[in-house]
This record gives structure tokens, sequence and C-alpha cells, in this order.
């Protein structure tokens, strides 16, 4: 695996920097290669469902993220990218730390279809908690 | 429309308040009638993508809850509802206050497949946002 | 509902003719206005599952070719649209004459997000068999 | 990779052999080990759309197929699986040999998750053309 270009990396750090829900989420940054980016969050009180578990939209929130910034890594530095759409398909609860893989299944030029799997880490098992599959849109800056 | 009856809305009430991901978001249920369900909440500092407007996830949140809702709100007092799958189209930024608006397209005894669109109130125009379509599973509790 | 512009009329129906795949279903266009547009087709023999319902593909078929000529007529006489995704949620077996109904969620410039529903007629009894929820890609000819 | 029993193996090949669709499709499998399904088809011309690729339908039917048999082969011997819901990114045209890979993701005791991966094989080259991921529902026969 090749590094990405100083100025991508750079990019796509201040993007992440500027997304407060990340933030919020606690998140950060783990994996940062060519088409590759994986982020990582702690279950936290204030993001869960009724029963305790992180709410569908933390896993969402993680693997659109981890999917956007794989698809924003391999494009021009003058390009920003939009998501278009995703579908999630739940696995398991989602519980402990949260570990999102995004990647790029193909890159066009008018959209970029994406993929993400979200993990949960409990105990020292990692749990294969979500899939994520969509499409982010390029857009100049 | 008939009114939902007393404990179905209590049910519905009760497991929305123990969603801590709905209190972070400042969301509220607006509307709770048998199979529509309506959510709304500000878009708040804390909960934004790197242009300022709402992340997806929490669109993508409220647009569950809101679906999930509906779902439950047809279901037996004895049985819960989980996300199996949502997929979302994101139509426009998401600004100003959010208003999803959730619906049971069919309620079967396994599955229960579910919409919903997510609307955004600013300055006294409407815009739809996002359209949700996925799949609620009932479990007995 | 004001009617197609003649040229965009003639084009969907073109286009429309050039489907070999509606020819080999039996379909035919039942609605076509701005934005809507309805096939109906009957379940043949040779595009069954292994149940004696139409298969899955047969029903995707139909409701995206509705979808993709919705958008269709809504776009400049000089552009064609390609189906970027679909997602489908079957919702009752696929019997009797099948009817795919069309419509645009959001016509933009990069992307028109679309849906449609399929109905099946029997016995003089109209069932929801699916809901098609997807993104259609405009493509100067 | 350890070999399918006898009889589910007897199982998928007889309700591959009950869906016409696939006959139509001139469809085979050519893979089928235990939660991995591999069906070919050629691009047939009454399968088309308006640009002379398959219609998406034919790749989504492929994609449907081979990933319910993926599902259906870790089933027990007196459960058929149907789709619930399915969603398709389509990467590039459809053209020359179809073989569309179906995996499962999660084999539940209510839903079986899983993904397809449709390719084109065509002048030696090999193009990945679709990306599925979806939800099966085991059924008691």
């Amino acid at each position: 695996m090749t590094d990405l270009p100083a100025d991508i990396d750079a990019k796509v750090r201040a993007s992440f920097a500027q997304q407060s829900m990340m933030a919020s989420l606690g998140a950060e940054i783990v994996t940062l290669e060519p088409g590759r980016v994986a982020l990582s969050a702690p279950v936290q009180d204030g993001f869960k469902q009724q029963q305790g578990f992180a709410h569908a939209g933390v896993t969402f929130a993680l693997g659109d993220s981890a999917a956007g910034y794989a698809a924003l890594s391999v494009m021009p530095l003058e390009v920003e990218v939009m998501t278009a759409e995703i579908k999630i398909n739940l696995l398991a609860p989602a519980t402990g730390r949260l570990i999102a893989e995004g990647r790029v299944l193909k890159a066009g030029r008018r959209l970029v279809v994406v993929a993400a799997d979200v993990f949960a880490e409990l105990d020292g098992t990692r749990t294969h908690i979500a899939a994520l599959q969509g499409t982010m849109v390029p857009v100049n800056l």
C-alpha cells in the first residue's frame, strides 16, 4: 500500500476535524490510505437506543464518514465529496468500541461507489456489526 | 385517523424517552398515530459535517427512529422492533429544524417494511432533504 | 397533470421500444406523464422463481424501467439516463399481472432520485408487492 | 473450503432447476460451496436495455439468485429462503458473459444477510459491473 500524498492526507484530516459530529462521537482516524479509511469511536452514553446499545445513527455516521473519506482520499485536491445515498444492514448490537472501515469499490468521474464495514470490539472480541454500501458524489470546491 | 390505544401510546413514548440519542439530538415526538410517527429536532452545533450542515448520521437517526416507532405503533404490546436495514437517499442539505415522518408500508409477522421522509424547515420554507426505506424486525420482549 | 411535450413523449417511447428486455417481458407503457410512468406486464412462464411466482428480477426490471422513464420524462431532449443504484423491498409474491409505477422524488443536475411501487393484479385484487428507491444519472447523448 | 453435504447440494441444484428465469437467462451454477455460490450467464439478445447492454434486471436477477443460493447453502434441509430486500449499485455496462458471486455476510435465525458481486467477461477482460447487498428470510418448507 502506497502512502497518501501529503496534501491529500492533510485535506482529509482537516475535513475530519471540521465534522463536529465526529468530535461529539469521540471518533478518531485510525487508518488513512489511498481508498481505505478506518475510524474508531467508543459507544458513549448520550448516543444509545432504548436497549442501551449504540443508536443505528451512530453506526451509520461512522460508516458514512469512513466511506466518504475513503472516497475523498482518491480525489484530486480541489474536489470535495458528498454522500448521495447509503444502505446499511445491521448485523449485531453495537457496544464497546466501534471501528468503521471504509473502502472505494469504484471511483468514477461522476460517482464514487463505496462500502464500509463496522465492527464492535468488547473484551478482546471483534464482532461484525454492520455493512454499508453507497454512493458519493465528487463536487469541485 | 383513529387514535393509538393508550397502552401502545405509552409504550412508544417510554421507548423514545429511553433513547439517549434522541435526547442528545433534542428530538421530540410531534405525531404519534397508528403506523405514522413524526419526530422533530433542531440541527445542533455538535452534530455537523464539514460544511456546517447536519451530518448524514443525524438525518439517518431521526428517519430511522421515526420509521421504527411507526412500526412499533402497529405491533402488539409485548413486541419490540429492531432495525434490520435501511437505505437513505440524501436530497438536499440539512439545516434549520428537521422533521422526520415515518410510516409503515407493510406490517408482516416476520418483517415490517417502513419508509420515512425527512424535511428541513428554515425561514418558513420546508425542503425535502431525505427519503429512507427499510426493514424492522419484530422481537418478543 | 400537464401532458408531456410531444418530442419528450416520443423519446421515451422510442427508448422503451429499444429495450428488448421489456418486449421479452411483454411489458407496455400504461401511463406517461411528466415525472410519472407506469408499465404493465403479465407474469410469464419463463420468468419465474422456484415457487412459481415471478422472479425478483422481473419485479426489479419493471420497477427500474418505470423509475428510469419517469426520470427521463423530466430531462431535456438531449439527455439520456442510466441507473446508478436501486434498492428493492419485496412485500408479497408476484403473480397475475404486474403494474410498476415510477416517480421522481428529486430531479437534480447530477442525479435524479426516483421511486417505484409495483403492484400485482389477480382476480380483481390489487396487491402492493414491491417498493423501490434509487438514483438515475443524467448523461448527455 | 469444505464441500456441501450431498443433500444440501442436491436441494440447491433442484431449486435452481425450478427457476425458469435462470433457464431463460441461460444461467448455470459454476461454484457451489457452503456460503458461496457463483452463477454464470451470457448476455442474450432478448434481455437488453436501450443501449444494447444487459438490462439491470438481468444483472439483478443473477446477483439475487447467487446471493439467495449462498444463503440456502447454509440453511438446514427443511428450510427455504425468500428475498426480503436487495440493493444494487451498477458500476459498469453489462456485456459479454456475466458471473455473479454470492456470499453470506451473516446467517441468523430470522434473517440471512448476503452480498453479491457481478462481473462481466469480454475478450479476456473481467470487469466488476455490480455490487449487491441484501437480506434473505428463512422459511420452513
